[in-house]
């Protein structure tokens, strides 16, 4: 399956109302990953214009994903689509519903970078937070890029990394509980990278429900509640 | 409006459908509403048997949000509805997916409930928590009860009730950090206090999301990311 799918109809009009679509989706996408990105420079580096920055992108992300939420809606109403086009559209309202909510985590981490740009208390984590930061960007780049190419291939690597940011998500905690038990007065300062760890978890959930998401564009199928075995025998056959 | 908006058309069988959906909804929403309870009962109780039913009984609301999600995608395939109807059920995909996410929490809610069911650390906080809690059941109650009646009236009030969720929040995390820095072998039990809090703040927004996607339903119109004056106004006149 691929993008060549949304070629297929006699309406050249319909054709170019879901390429418009696809396309807004993927500059939502751009959109979202450049605000992660810059969240998680701001918190390493302290740096409050540039999570100003992420908090006004913010509105730009919201503005986009009522922007394509109304087209699907108007294409439902006035095309009526049914089988793929059908699939397609009600999969995009729910992957910018999880887009918009990567933009909120990111901002929210972007708040938090604010908060706690004044305070000089040195984590000992840092290198392992960059570290799951890393997957998690990898995650969402690599779910999106599965969407643009409307392929499950890379679905079951993507999810197998959520099992490693997981991992790594459960030791920093417990590295930073250590940290704080050490020294009382590093807690204020430590329950903010607690809570921009836990942010970043998410996000990498989140990549995860876009896979599902396309799972159920491409075979039609629905798996948001399957283990990992079973979704990954779902993307190779049947 | 109201709930007869959905008898009106011509089709005895397409009435009985959407009835059925709107049915199974707030059978979902029953479920979830008894899980956050149950969950929030064993927290503070540390009633383990009652955090492992509180699990279980997601897999019951997990399937409930397949099938209703499936029902509404057959319906919009097959019956190709425009107007209110088609408004009605990409309201019903977007609530069910709130609930799924709400039942989550409270599977959470009851995950931290399980792991600090043995400590014996005395939280103060218990007698704030359970008024913060009591806040948010109220909202879900009643957001579930306005999409049962199809009225957006009583939205302003369910959004106000958030920005005193919001508030009672902040002031039980900063408790909570107090109380941790007082004695650092508070930490761990008190992060399972947090991670709970903050669990149920984002129940509080779930409902706020579900009262916008009745919003959009009712008056056709996004409000998602409009600020409270906003929507108020929405609400009321225009």
């Amino acid at each position: 399956m691929d993008s060549n799918k949304i070629g297929h109809h006699i309406s050249g009009q319909f054709n170019k109302e879901l390429e418009d679509i696809r396309n807004k989706v993927l500059t939502m996408g751009g959109l979202v990953e450049q605000q992660v990105e810059l969240a998680m420079q701001a918190f390493s580096t302290g740096d409050i214009e540039m999570a100003e920055l992420v908090i006004k992108q913010d509105n730009q992300v919201d503005a986009l994903e009522v922007e394509i939420d109304r087209e699907c809606t108007q294409i439902l109403a006035l095309r009526q689509p049914a089988a793929f086009d059908l699939r397609l559209l009600l999969t995009v309202i729910k992957v910018i519903n999880e887009l918009e909510i990567v933009g909120d985590l990111a901002e929210r981490i972007s708040k938090l970078a604010i908060q706690s740009a004044d305070s000089d208390g040195k984590i000992d984590q840092y290198y392992e937070i960059q570290h799951m930061s890393n997957l998690v960007k990898d995650m969402l780049h690599r779910s999106l890029d599965a969407f643009a190419r409307m392929s499950i291939e890379e679905v079951p690597a993507i999810t197998h990394l959520d099992d490693n940011v997981d991992r790594e998500y459960a030791s920093i905690i417990r590295q930073l509980i250590t940290h704080m038990m050490e020294d009382p007065r590093n807690i204020t300062r430590t329950i903010n990278v607690l809570w921009t760890v836990r942010a970043m978890e998410r996000i990498g959930d989140h990549a995860c429900y876009i896979c599902e998401h396309l799972i159920y564009m491409v075979k039609g199928e629905a798996v948001r509640h399957l283990s990992r075995e079973e979704l990954e025998k779902k993307v190779k056959g049947g």
